[in-house]
């Protein structure tokens, strides 16, 4: 099913599983996919910024987005195709559509500065990879370099109808959703799913701004699930108060460089994929960096009143 | 009294109080200043970052300091005297000294790249200043874009004596605190004191790695002081207990931008000053944003176990 | 007199002379100061970036703008005032404006990205200077890193009647001449001074494509002011023979960093300026660097056909 | 041939021909590099920053290297296999080197900073290219944004023994050649081949500081050979007017953003490749832009004493 304005919800970001002499892990592919499906996730992204993709040869990257595709069924799958060059992005667009596709995610070369420059550039990417491809606008100027604002973020939506969906991860980024949802309500920017990033370091009020969900890739989408659901719900209280519990984890794992390490490891430990292997060059957490992530976990254990998440900690680690 | 490598403990990073015709606000600046002495903080620095100082004219920059230090009595106060131009670093650091200050903090210029850039420009800073300043090293790439190494640092404090604290604020940086101290165990490192910084978002991690104490401006110094003193007598559960109370509001005003608007309204909320006005241009915190704070405070207030701070808050509020 | 959007021809950057030991070397600004109304200079931009301003403490920088705008008489002199922080321009502008100058010139922080924030930035500045000080928007993205399209260009101008004079050394720079007189020729931008920087390097095409005359401070301002009239007389020829004896050396001066030491070694050599010393910290010529710019003005004084420049150079060496 | 630290003269960076269409232009692409063969050139380099190499598919890319090494016979052809991820810079070249080139080229990623993380960098490059194929280091911080000292570069080369030429374009860079070849003279750099970029904008002056040659796209590169050797037989007033005589249309052509336009349209106008066009998304000359190349030709026509040159290009025009 094609992504749509009106997809919303728990998308993760993927991290690519491999084993500790670098091949990609197939078998932990599947069972990561399993994984996301069977605690509630929307969707998946693939060969996002935390997917190691600049590591993976381009027949890896389509056999993985092919085997994810296959392997989650009615999931929504979309595919990083951020790249340098826009011959490599039109050839992985295409091949992820055809490999059964919801969608692509498409973010700013690190080198836009103005205004024009920014809406110049997607404009560009939306003529090579062709109309009828939906895809999501990633905004992520802490990595990316670039700054959107909310009317470079409009006029690049008003202008590519195939635009459904903003994966939001500016920081501070709570007044952009506002002001976004208000060009929406004063009539000048039409439908949009927004789902958020950031490591879900804001979710718990970018819910109450108006987000549609998360996207993104902390080692416990079965929490971002319950914290989009409650809050939608309008059980503030206890969205905050889950949120609360995975606070420090998540502020452990929002770090710059070593997230991933940290991740990977978390959801080892959890069984979700067999190693926290990266490809080289990759990062890797320091004894110190591991058994501060442990105590983390065993507070979290303590803190987290859901038995279903406990026990799965629990049978994992 | 002089700065030196063994100072350590809590220093309180002082916004500048303002009337909200934005004139400085002297009664605020005495009630902070009491304020911080009566929680226990170790010293204060003003005129950094967020000290609003390009906006002060030179004049009521040295008022400042001068009123800082005389009311503060005992604490040492730290001076931000980091400035595009060596001859205005070096004008508010003698003013600085003078009037009675324990040092001056010196952050580099967002221009500096390699390392030979880096190193030098510390060396010129310290001929204009004088060898008999004794000066704290700020490392704050997030926000000033200059990465300095722990090898950079180490070279940095070896060529200048003056060099007797490193306000530490990388992000990630814990494994940074432990490259410092292992290269103090080596031998390659003379005694260093290290005051953590990045809004206390890592404290917790920061002070069992070997950091000396924090040196930031987080709305509630007195959990600083008690995070401090926890971690140093060994009490981890209770130390992190409460620093994970407090770390969704932590969290909060870390957001670049509306950091200092969050923190002056929280203060302002708690008493310690009249008004969050901040002089212009300014940012503020939109409606939305205030409701968020005091739904985070009144959380905070049921999770905070001791008495004292949910009197004070009480109290203030 | 002050500036108005008719002000043209060629504004020198002055350098601020020094003695050997740091001191300001008031004679010499002097003499540099009746060299360019000698040579036919229109103005004079002191405390520019190539000014050392940063150096100077404030009362100094007071006293040099004080002392060139009393003895250039007629000409039309430009205060640099570009800072960190609001207080310390409007200080400057004032003092500036007080000693009799002519306009101001402002150049945007460094840290802007997006074009709100551009024009939001000169909407504060002109708010703390206030609405009667005529002045220069400066536009020199590669040393400032801040890119402004002819849209925000426009609109700062459109908002500010006091800016009547663009400094603009965007690079490339020659399409950018054209949209701006395009702008006005369909009514959408009001008269403005273009006066181009970059060190001359393109001040051949850029009269043809419409600049008002050169603001730069290359070694050879009388140079600069016959190129700008042959240009303006339609002399095409003439105008790229002369300018092109120059280009060896003006491409040699325009290198980043040491630009500033070749322009001081050949003012002095010329006898302009009696010493090409820099305050510390400061940049310096290798003595292979000197027998470069040695070798370059021999070359010169063969292809220079104009008597009075030949005779002005040998006298002066 | 493979290359080696004796490797030396002119080496051209080879623009990638389009038809109008966006088809790549295989008969353009063997004019061209007969062309460089027949004016002396000593090299080719594609696939660089001016190769519009980004928007080339896999398969394109290697197709045009392979048909330029079999075209060029015994040139020696550098491949540039800079990309964001190692995968990609592994494939490409082992592609090339089977494919018969002399070597490859590798520039830093954008994001490096400090000493330490350029050394890591270009080790782990190394050790995913392996030991045997010998390489460029690309040293160009204007476009890269990444500042290496000398210190850095000898640190490099020396721990890879296949880094056997460094492409010189740091801006200013005359220095550095000179700290460099000072690096061998005292013993503590092995040889290397320096050859200078930056669209020849200093080479008369690196040659004198110890460049082996250039390597860079200038349209003439038939004037780049003769500089080159004036100036390795010491006709050092000789080297000197033929560059001067092209220094106007350098100049020009070293614009950034607009400089492969004006190599291009320049490149067609001799008769070298069949046409200007770049593939989409490229830049263009305006009207105007291309009247200011035609002039700027039509006095290096008249200014250039050699008479192949003003034959070939009375020629091909």
């Amino acid at each position: 099913m094609k992504l749509t304005h009106e997809s919303a919800g728990t998308f993760a970001i993927a991290p690519t599983p491999f084993h500790p002499d670098g091949r990609v892990d197939e078998r932990s592919i599947d069972s990561m996919t399993d994984f996301y499906r069977e605690v509630g996730c929307n969707g998946i992204t693939v060969l996002g910024i935390m997917g190691e993709a600049p590591k993976l040869e381009a027949q890896e990257a389509i056999d993985i987005v092919t085997r994810v595709i296959r392997r989650a069924r009615d999931l929504q799958i979309i595919v990083g195709v951020s790249a340098p060059g826009f011959a490599a992005m039109r050839s992985l667009a295409y091949a992820a559509m055809d490999a059964g596709a919801a969608g692509v995610m498409i973010a700013p070369v690190p080198s836009l500065r103005t205004d024009d420059q920014i809406t110049t550039y997607f404009r560009q990417a939306v003529e090579v990879v062709g109309p009828d491809i939906p895809w999501v606008l990633q905004d992520y100027p802490l990595t990316l370099s670039v700054q959107m604002t909310p009317k470079v973020i409009r006029q690049i939506v008003q202008e590519s109808p195939g635009c459904v969906m903003l994966k939001h991860e500016d920081w501070p980024g709570l007044e952009k959703i506002s002001t976004l949802r208000g060009f929406q309500k004063d009539g000048s920017l039409r439908p949009l799913s927004i789902l958020t990033g950031n490591g879900a370091l804001f979710l718990d009020f970018e819910m109450e701004r108006g987000a549609d969900g998360a996207m993104t890739g902390y080692a416990f989408p079965d929490m971002l699930v319950d914290v989009v659901r409650l809050s939608k719900e309008g059980r503030r209280d206890e969205a905050h108060d889950l949120f609360d519990a995975h606070l420090p984890l998540i502020r452990y794992e929002q770090q710059q460089g070593v997230g991933l390490a940290v991740r990977k490891y978390v959801m080892a430990k959890r069984g979700i994929i067999a190693s926290d292997a990266q490809r080289k060059p990759g990062s890797s957490l320091s004894a110190a960096g591991k058994a501060e992530v442990d105590y983390l976990l065993s507070r979290l254990a303590r803190r987290d009143k859901r038995a279903d998440l406990a026990t799965k900690f629990a049978t994992a680690s």
